[in-house]
Formats: structure tokens, C-alpha cells, sequence
């Protein structure tokens, strides 16, 4: 299969557009502050369902011919991408058939719930889910729709970047952070054709760092036992997400816990919003300086806001 | 000393137009189906210094004359009044003295030392801060900011209802908390004299009801060992805020801490902004259900996001 292209974020845009918020771009002046530079923070945290994955979720639903719509679609998640397509596919009218470990926090069951999708349990493994979601499949003839190493869902993720620079041209970096790379591949796939000279950095966990090792080694190295608060950047890297990032992403720099739960509560109480430390991790990158950036103009993808509230990290 | 009237609320949005972040007004669709209502809110959490505060404090500093001016302002205030008032004394170059007890948690009186203020701690009882307040004035000859009893303190926060009524007319009902009287009364005039068909209801902590019993006697109840989750809503009604609020305010209903606790959370989750119990009564209050309020476009005027997130009351 082909990566996507920019036209197929122009296409997604349009196709998402009646469904999707178009999220704010907040500032700091503290935050500009501790950190030396002029922050822009995209706010997916306020996206439908509480995260990105809703551009990616609605794109998928809303690009399927009728006959396809009508079987449904299946996915396997327990986080975000969860919720967005049974959101999705709640607004389209067609089913949502979504396979969850069993040990799965119920408020994240709930909410798939809650938009009306069909949850069926695994055992937490990755064969399990797999296997899970090929019966499911095979039973109910949906479209499997990846979370993330999906054409329409990457081409969807980066209309994020898109409404940021249409809001907050000349930047001189997007930060983004890396999971399965889905909105870095969009993000970058965008920055590249509409930005000449913003740079794409991605921000990885130190514990979950397969992405940057997959760079290094110019093959995809799988995430194994990864060890991070942000729990939103555990996967490892697909071939279409992979291909992209290789191409037009500058650097992977690894965050470490300390940090990304530092920045995270610097902007609960700074900023006065509820982002997850998936999001965070993009300040954190800021506040750890490992790379020195001074004076510059950066937009940071606040990716998602789903957050337990009753086990904060700085709690724990 | 005469109540303010609906002129100083528009001298004091002239002159604090230049300093004040014009907050955003936020709805949600999934709060709008709990509550059976169309809800938007005013979002003062983002204000600067984190409250709504900061539109009466700087209204007071920036009407000072010069020579007023260099003397400095000075108030006693454990909360977001003197963060707001130190933060508009940076702003003018002049300087700020706050009293507080010296029980004060250490996060709030270094927010205040961080605007550069001058904090001078007295003994945890209203007689020492009166008394310490009144030695430093007597030594400084700094003018004295009431946190609220103060016409350009009352004039200040009207501003922010004439911003939600200016960005969504015709609302049915505002809904805005009560402790001191200051935001309440000043909503109260900007919305009799810019919106006929508004009611101005209040929400007041079940555990200190001094202004609905205020209201009721008709005459000014202190509030003694008021006992509430809502910590900037424990003062009583000063002379200046009474007087309007008799003749502005529809009622004043009071919400018990549980619905607080629970509307905050609710505010968490589902908007993903940070707001303190005293700003999450007022959709505590539809979600108690004392009042019928249904099919009606409300706005709620979230008055701050100054929280400690080492203490959050779900985990207390």
C-alpha cells in the first residue's frame, strides 16, 4: 500500500469538516517564559471524544461507500481511537464493533459504550486482540479500520496541523508526540507540503523509544515491554506511518516520566486545561533540553485530554 | 458611599481593555444533554491570575491618580484577589502589600510574592488582618483595595458579563456565584441594564448562606464558620454589593458540596478545563435541581482555575 499525500489531507479536511471542532490555539505568556520561546498550543484536547483520533476516526467512517458502511466497522483499542470511531460511527448510523482487553479501566469501557458501539473482550496480549478482532471480523463482515496505520486515518490526523498553521503561519518547529504515528506522519506529511521552514520534531517517551531506534536503524523496531506514564505512546511504528516519518520528520527526541509529568501539571495550572500526558510530553520535550531551542516560534500538539482523574501522576 | 452604576462598568471596560485577556465562552453539547439546557460559559478561569479577579483589581489600580498611584495598593486576601491585585500593581510599576494568614497554603503566597508583591502575614482571625492590614496602610500610606466592597472593584467584574452578552445575546439566565458580592453584583448590573430579559440567579454554598439569608432578612448576615468546598465563596455581602444585589438578583440558590464536588468533575472531564469548586457551583446548582430550569440558554460565568491539584476533593 501507497502512503497518503497531501491531497488526501485536503481531501479529509473537506470530508470531516461538518463533523469535527475545530480546536483553539492557546497561549502562555508563563509558559513563553519558563521555556524561552513562543509557544502555540493546538488544543485536541478539546476535540470530540477528548483526542485527535477523532479527524482520523471520521475521515475512515465518512469515506466508506454505502455498501461498506452498512457492515460496520471494528477496531481494536483501548484508548482513544476507541471512542472516536464509535463517535464516528455513531454520527454516520452504522455500527461500531470495538475489541478491549478485559482488563480495560471500565470509565474507558463506558465511553465506547456510552457512543453505542458493540465492545467484545480479549485477553490483554496483542495475539489475543488479533485473534479477537479477525472472529469479530469474519462474524460480522466489518471494515477493520487501524488506529492508526490507515491511509484515511493519517491523511485525517494531520488536518490538525493544517488548522494550526492556517491560524499560526511561520513557525519555526511543530512538535508532535510519536506512538503509533499517526499524527506525526500527518502532522508531517502537512508541515511539508504548506511550511517550508517548520521543522517537525517528534517528542517519544524515553521508556517507550522504538520509534527513534526504528529511525536509527531504518527499520521498524517493535515496541517491547514499554514503560511510560504516557500511556496514549505505547505502540510501535507502522509501514505507512513509517515510511512518512522517515522521510519528513527532523528528529525523534525521547522525554523522559520526570518531565512529561512536570510539563503536564504546568499546564493544568498555567494554562488551565485537562490534557493526558501523551500530550504533555511535547512541553516536556521543551523543559528537559536536550536539544537547545531558543527565541523560536513553535506549535505543540496538545493531542488528547482523556485523562483518569482519580490517579493523577503527581498523585501517585 | 453610593453603589456603582452601569456607566462605571463601561469606564472600567475602557480602561482595562489593554490588560485583560477577553476569555472565550465555551459550550458542550455533552453537558447541554445532562442538564436539558443550552449552557455557555464563561470561561474567567483563563483570565490572568487565573480568576475574574484580575478585571476588578486592575479597573482599581489603573483608576488611581499618579500621585495616588505611587503610595501602592494594599488588601488582605488569602485568595485569588491577591494574586489579581499584586499582578495589576506589577503591571502599573507601583508597588502591592498583601496581608495573609499566616496559615496561608505556601502555593498561594508564593503566586503572590511571584508578582513581585510585598506579603506581610497576620494571625488567621479577621481582627488580625483588619488590625495588620490597617498598621500597614498606616505605615505605607498604600490606598486600600477591598476585595470587593469597592465600587471599581464591582464596576471591574461586570465587565466580564458584558463580554458573554456581547458574544451570546439573549440569554434566558446568567447563573454566577456569590461569596463577597463583588462578581454577583457587578454581573448584576450589566445585565439590567443591557439585557432585559435576562434573570440573574446565584449560587451560593449550602454550607455558607449568608447572602440568601442576607436577602431574606433583609439586612447583611455575617457569614460565621461557613463550612464549603468552595473556598473563595466563605465572605459576607459588604455593603456596597448588598444594595445592588437586592435590587438586580431574581434569587440566590443554594447547591450542597456534593453537587459542587460533582459539576467540578463534570467540568474536568467532559470540557477538559480546570476550574475551582467555586466556579463549578454554578452548574452545580442545575444539576441539584432545587430550581426547574429546562430548554433555556444559560450562561454560567466559571469565576476562576486556581486549584491545588495535590488536594482535589474526589480524592479527599
Amino acid at each position: 500500500m501507497k502512503s497518503p499525500n497531501f491531497n488526501d489531507v485536503l481531501d479529509a479536511k473537506l470530508r470531516i469538516e461538518p463533523y469535527i471542532h475545530h480546536t483553539p490555539v492557546l497561549t502562555s505568556r508563563s509558559l513563553n517564559e519558563i521555556t524561552g520561546n513562543e509557544l502555540f498550543f493546538k488544543c485536541e484536547n478539546f476535540q470530540r471524544a477528548g483526542a485527535f483520533k477523532f479527524r482520523g476516526a471520521s475521515n475512515s467512517v465518512f469515506s466508506l461507500t454505502e455498501a461498506e458502511a452498512k457492515r460496520g466497522v471494528a477496531t481494536h483499542s483501548s484508548g482513544n481511537h476507541a471512542q472516536a470511531l464509535a463517535l464516528a460511527a455513531k454520527i454516520r448510523g452504522i455500527p461500531a464493533y470495538v475489541v478491549m482487553p478485559k482488563n480495560s479501566k471500565k470509565v474507558k469501557i463506558d465511553a465506547v459504550l456510552g457512543y453505542g458501539a458493540e465492545v467484545i473482550f480479549c485477553e490483554p496480549n496483542l495475539a489475543s486482540r488479533e485473534e479477537t478482532l479477525d472472529k469479530v471480523v469474519q462474524q460480522t463482515n466489518a471494515v477493520f479500520i487501524h488506529p492508526y496505520n490507515n491511509n484515511f486515518v493519517i491523511a485525517g490526523q494531520g488536518t490538525a496541523a493544517l488548522e494550526l498553521l492556517n491560524h499560526t503561519p511561520e513557525l519555526d518547529y511543530i512538535i508532535a508526540p510519536v506512538g503509533g504515528g499517526g499524527l506525526l506522519s500527518g502532522t508531517s506529511l502537512t508541515v511539508r507540503s504548506v511550511s517550508d521552514n517548520t521543522k517537525v520534531i517528534a517528542a517519544e517517551p524515553e521508556g517507550a523509544d522504538d520509534a527513534k531506534r526504528s529511525l536509527q536503524s531504518n527499520q521498524i523496531v517493535p515496541s517491547i515491554n514499554p514503560n511510560t506514564i504516557a500511556d496514549g505512546l505505547l505502540t510501535s511504528l507502522g509501514t505507512l506511518t513509517f515510511e512518512l516519518i522517515k522521510k519528513y520528520v527532523q528528529d525523534i527526541i525521547t522525554v523522559s516520566d520526570v518531565y512529561i509529568i512536570r510539563a503536564m501539571r504546568l499546564i493544568w495550572e498555567r494554562m488551565k486545561i485537562v490534557v493526558e500526558p501523551s500530550s504533555a510530553i511535547t512541553l516536556g520535550l521543551l523543559l528537559e533540553k536536550k536539544i537547545e531551542i531558543k527565541n523560536k516560534r513553535i506549535g505543540l500538539i496538545l493531542s488528547g485530554g482523556n485523562v483518569d482523574l482519580d490517579h493523577l501522576p503527581w498523585n501517585m
